[in-house]
């Protein structure tokens, strides 16, 4: 059996887990950023005080079977249902309210995670990076802070803001790492990062104290997916390299395995990219580097946005099925 | 085996459905009125359009195991769980949302039902008693018109109304008793109507077009729970023989059983809902009436009111473990 810890949030974590939730000798543990604040878990966080469920229902969701009983899974087409109106429902997630009420009710937000992985049959386990309340704060190069996942993620282009960059991110208060979530590190062969935003996803767990102590105490291999995009604010005119560097120096360890995108991308699609939020596809610099693996990566579908979620998606993605290969050819 | 139809919505039917739900030889469907307009509810309804959920759901909850798998039946709480706070979510019950996002996911009410049936695991079936989009109309005796379900339960004392007098209930636009709704009664072997409110809950079933129709086409045996206490609006100052009379004038065709309860209800009690609502014990004038049933009804513990539920409950009730005995007695 392969240990394999899977560490973001968001959307790219949810293409990894699912493009390799169906190899039967992979036991695999979803280890999510405790600092979303936006959308639909940013209300709920404000109003009930619990960790971010958003990232915590998306690995879920990806985990569950699609059929159950031979029928449709409807528990996960429950929990990926949006409420498309209603005041104050519109924009909620019902898996958000769902593990809501269940962690009003069991009084314990680890408790309401596992029963919910019951509830969906999931395979693996998911956790918080940790259970403390934390927010990122993001130090950028010219002096400003960014307070929160919603506001660093949120960051748009502007003439002022052309080289934004982040000089240092951390959480508040200063938080350590659960204890379920260091032994899932312990245990494992292999931890996926990315792709995803590579601060607010994946940096965000790395910041929080004890993780990167035990990644390097441990002989975990470690494969990274460098982003299609750059992103503004986060990864503004960064390279293949500069995604790897700054990943390397919240790990304090090098990555063992870099994946990189090698299909082009609809030159549509790119302009449109542009026009929209200033960002271009991530060059890949790594010629001479002999832990790069380059693959087509890309989804040849487009998923489309639903005008009910809050947050902005983007709509070229990594598709799961070629993620999920090329995960199985570097483990074995 | 026994099929029986419990008739009506709200608190009441949940208590006659908990009460009788464990006698193995007893086939059970609930029928709710279609006319709930009240508490979160009544928000769904506006926003959705849906059938009102919540007497669905307290059916539903009602005929549900407390212990699934030997452990606490968990989405039989959740069912029951309201939001205590949170912008637009608090007050709604997560039974009623569970139950909005369903019937949006699959596209029928009737089948969201069913659903939501396999997944709480219940004994029996629950229906609406018309899918038809209806609102209640209330004539009263002075001329005026009460609309809407929420409406007319609302209606609260005062020295102008003091009189108040339903003539006449009916529901617009005229709308057809369901299909499945019409074999369940044609099917049965016994009807209970109440307790419950007395034109809100039971004879707003009974003013949908084929509801007394099918039942005085068969040789369904009626039993009535009287209420403990008269409603203001709705059977200010009745006794016992006016809600049987009014029950028998909506229905066509007289009652077999008439069920009152006979203990004491302690004087403090009725102070209070004096007081409070200026309603009073119902009189029990039906003393040579061969059809009626006797037996202490009353429970001993009182049901405390949540603060979150947008809808004011009583707080003295029918019990279910004794109202399911005097059915037991009945029907054997």
């Amino acid at each position: 059996m392969e240990n394999i810890v899977v560490m973001g949030g968001g959307t790219g974590t949810f293409v990894v887990l699912s493009g390799i939730k169906d190899f039967e000798d992979f036991a695999i543990t979803a280890v999510v950023s405790s600092a979303d604040s936006g959308g639909s878990t940013g209300v709920l966080r404000d109003e009930f005080g619990q960790l971010p469920v958003g990232d915590i229902r998306q690995c879920l969701v990806a985990l569950s079977p699609q059929i159950s009983n031979g029928k449709s899974h409807i528990t996960r087409e429950l929990f990926q249902y949006m409420f498309d109106r209603g005041n104050g429902l519109k924009g909620h997630s019902f898996g958000n309210l769902f593990l809501t009420a269940l962690t009003e009710i069991l009084g314990s937000e680890l408790l309401a995670i596992q029963k919910a992985a019951e509830i969906l049959n999931i395979k693996g386990k998911v956790l918080p990076v940790t259970t403390d309340d934390v927010t990122l704060v993001a130090k950028y190069v010219d002096g400003s802070i960014g307070f929160g996942e919603e506001m660093i993620d949120s960051v748009s282009y502007s003439k002022d803001n052309e080289n934004l960059k982040i000089e240092e991110l951390s959480v508040q208060p200063r938080s350590e790492i659960l204890s379920e979530t260091k032994d899932a590190i312990s245990n494992s062969n292999y931890l996926i990062l990315g792709p995803g935003d590579l601060y607010t996803s994946i940096i965000a767990n790395l910041v929080v104290d004890g993780v990167s102590e035990v990644i390097c105490d441990s002989d975990i291999k470690i494969i990274y997916f460098v982003n299609l995009f750059t992103k503004h604010g986060q990864t503004t005119n960064y390279k293949a390299s500069d995604h790897v560097s700054d990943i390397e120096k919240y790990l304090k360890k090098k990555v063992d395995y870099i994946v990189i995108n090698s299909s082009e991308i609809p030159r549509d699609v790119i302009v449109r990219y542009y026009d929209e939020e200033h960002v271009i596809p991530v060059m890949d610099d790594l010629m001479d580097d002999d832990r790069v693996v380059r693959a087509d990566l890309v989804s040849s579908t487009l998923s489309s946005q639903s005008d009910a979620d809050r947050v902005k998606r983007s709509v070229v993605r990594h598709d799961s099925v070629k993620v999920g290969k090329i995960i199985r050819s570097l483990i074995s």
